[in-house]
């Protein structure tokens, strides 16, 4: 088994731009920060304090990026069904029906834990099945994560009845109790796919344990609304009566919210992830995340899964994210740069109720940070640094990622899983995944 | 000075995945090419023929990309006053007038080159000043290219009078007409900004050099609908009265026509290039591209300028260039993975009239290819080649690029320019640069 490098106490990193998302957004050039263990100990810029120094020749530091929507296994189904626009019931849930199994619910799930170490991102909100074994891979990867037993009314691959589903549920919450970087959640799917009498149960679930989350797609899809009409509410409404509006929600999509449903989200103090290049993708429109924002909402930005988004990193999303606001609004200040990298590190740590230990760069807080080569072509000139990581920036500028004081990455080479095994096993598992998926003549 | 490196005849490139981009789509794994001088002579799957063998290593072979509208200079201002909405009378005008010189223009064309190469462009057509500079860059590079000399109402930096624009274009025109890689344009800026009598002057100029393409903005703002409505006409029906709707022209943009302005187009056989991050981030909402395909108008995906589009590479613009698609109309389908490759190559080619030479890999044609990595993890699993081009794969995974037989780029080193010299030119430049725009006060 490999494992993270651990740094010497303390351990300097120099010579660097440091962007630290703190709340005055202080932005060192000729930068430094101090790590102690886990924790990021001082920061400054000039010469730095001695010790245990190491040379960032020029890169960029900052907080290592938050995806809090994301359903990791499915790197098994990228790519599938593109341009199918009923690809839940004519794809997904047919084969996750037939052929999910915690086995390959892990082998795509570390498939996505060296994509997302690769780009940048240091904690994921993840929602599946077979979260256990989920939560193993984000342990062995290093990353911090949220792990979410989905529970729904349709035929699920890791339980057969509501009360299984509420068992795996408490056995997940049991198992990552204590865990430093590894919280479990409750994820019913969807209002509509989950249902009223479920939403109430997981309402009572989340009210006895409330550090932790709740994760949910909510106002996602038409028929979604259709469902909620028939009941005489919104779909927000619906989710608002059977209990789940709380601080404790981390809403995915919330495409189609009224003024009044936008108003309920902000007032219960629940959070929202935008799935850009998901929504985008799949023709839905563009959700009103200005006006979320500016009811005082915390969005963070997020991947969805990578059959619906297909990269899991976050650069991807940046100008997708950006575009579509300022599509919506007809102007080129819906969202500005510097709200989106703010989105991806602290504003989405708020979303999982994090931002207290990570999300930004500041003392006391976890040293949860990448590095960012700036020196390509393709970046220069900088005359804006939130503008060159949002427009210009790629995944694989990415060259170094830490969590709590360990390098998961470094020079582009991830310390805690073997890239090359991972994928050669994730192509077996996807040959067989093929072969089955013909058998069953999905898709078809 | 570098050079592009000669290949041995015939060159075999094998053990690749070739994806030909001809009209039957044909797609070989375990294929081979062979080039003989400039050009392509056989291709195949299986055994290769004997030669001088270089293995891909299972890599992609693909047609090198066709950018159909750009303004290569223009890395100077990139990311200047993204959050602007009037960018064009606040920053670029004034600095254009005051500060733009040849040396300039050069500087941040060969910085654009730089990135066109390592992000697999090998054709782009240019409008801007001092085009004979930019031809120098794109001739050094061993790019193929389009220089187009803009003509406008307004100040511009390279001539004074009409009369000295157009001076300067017969000058281009006639430093070019036996060039086999670069081809001189007339390069109105746009029906308002040009006005009616310039534009038939172009368009007779363009009856004389009916082998020059003509570059032209068209429908890109409302300003300019308003301009034309005041003339009882919409811009397309001014630009079609002034003689410049012919198969010669490539229209960039196109956000705004009418039902009718998209038959003119289409039985005029002008051509478009859809600039999707460009319009994107101007919030100017989505082009009629599915409209204008479904009239058989050929329309190429394009970068814009860098100060609009921010990267030059083609694969940064393909999933907003679907999504917005998409989002318009509703589905996941209204613009195929398919569909945008091709755009990105043969009918990229097309709306240049260069489909004859360039495009696809086809016996016959100019040996334009790339080479891209398909083994990243995020790319897999691979269900759809093209799927994983669009959404999946970055820039930075192009390892190789060959223009007419000669390597611009191998193993991600760049032969024909030198890429440190390059960006360390540029960045002297760009800071002389930010303190005279300074001294102008320009932006504040």
């Amino acid at each position: 088994m490999l494992s993270a490098a651990r740094v010497s106490d303390p351990l300097i990193l120099h010579n660097c731009r440091l962007l630290t998302m703190d709340a005055e957004l202080t932005d060192f050039s000729g930068g430094w920060i101090e790590i102690t263990g886990d924790t990021i100990t001082r920061l400054g810029m000039g010469t730095p304090p001695p010790g245990n120094r190491m040379d960032m020749g020029g890169d960029l530091i900052m907080p290592g990026m938050v995806n809090p929507h994301c359903h990791m296994s499915m790197t098994l189904f990228r790519g599938l069904g593109e341009d199918v626009d009923d690809r839940l019931f004519r794809y997904i849930l047919p084969l996750e029906r037939g052929l999910m199994t915690a086995d390959l619910a892990e082998a795509g799930a570390t498939l996505a834990a060296v994509e997302m170490i690769r780009g940048g991102v240091t904690t994921v909100a993840d929602m599946y099945y077979f979260e256990d074994r989920i939560g193993q891979v984000i342990d062995r990867a290093g990353m911090r994560g949220i792990v979410g037993q989905t529970l729904a009314n349709f035929e699920a691959p890791d339980h057969k009845t509501m009360d299984e589903g509420f068992a795996r549920l408490d056995a997940l919450a049991d198992l990552y109790k204590d865990h430093p970087r590894i919280t479990a959640s409750a994820a019913p799917h969807a209002p509509y796919s989950t249902g009223i009498e479920v939403m109430e149960r997981v309402a009572a679930w989340s009210d006895a344990h409330p550090d932790s989350p709740v994760q949910m797609h909510l106002a996602e899809t038409k028929p979604e609304l259709d469902w909620a009409a028939e009941q005489g509410a919104t779909t927000v409404e619906l989710t608002d009566r059977a209990g789940l509006l709380t601080d404790r929600l981390i809403a995915a999509h919330v495409m189609y919210p009224t003024e009044d449903d936008m108003d309920l989200i902000a007032e219960s103090g629940t959070h929202v992830a935008y799935n850009a290049r998901s929504n985008g993708k799949a023709g839905r429109g563009v959700a009103p995340i200005t006006a979320l924002r500016a009811r005082g909402v915390q969005v963070g930005i997020a991947t969805d899964g990578p059959m619906s988004g297909n990269t899991l990193d976050l650069f991807s999303q940046f100008a997708p994210a950006v575009m579509f606001q300022n599509i919506a609004q007809g102007t080129r200040s819906a969202l500005l740069a510097q709200d989106v990298v703010r989105m991806a590190t602290i504003e989405g740590a708020a979303t999982l109720r994090m931002d207290d230990r990570i999300g930004s760069l500041e003392p006391g807080k976890q040293a949860d940070l990448i590095r960012v080569s700036i020196r390509d072509p393709r970046q220069q000139p900088i005359y804006d640094i939130y503008s060159m990581l949002v427009y210009a920036t790629m995944p694989t500028d990415v060259q170094a990622t830490m969590v709590a004081g360990h390098w998961l990455m470094q020079d582009r080479t991830v310390a805690t899983l073997d890239v090359d095994k991972t994928l050669a096993d994730f192509l077996q598992t996807a040959r067989l995944f093929k072969i089955n998926m013909a058998k069953l003549d999905i898709g078809s």
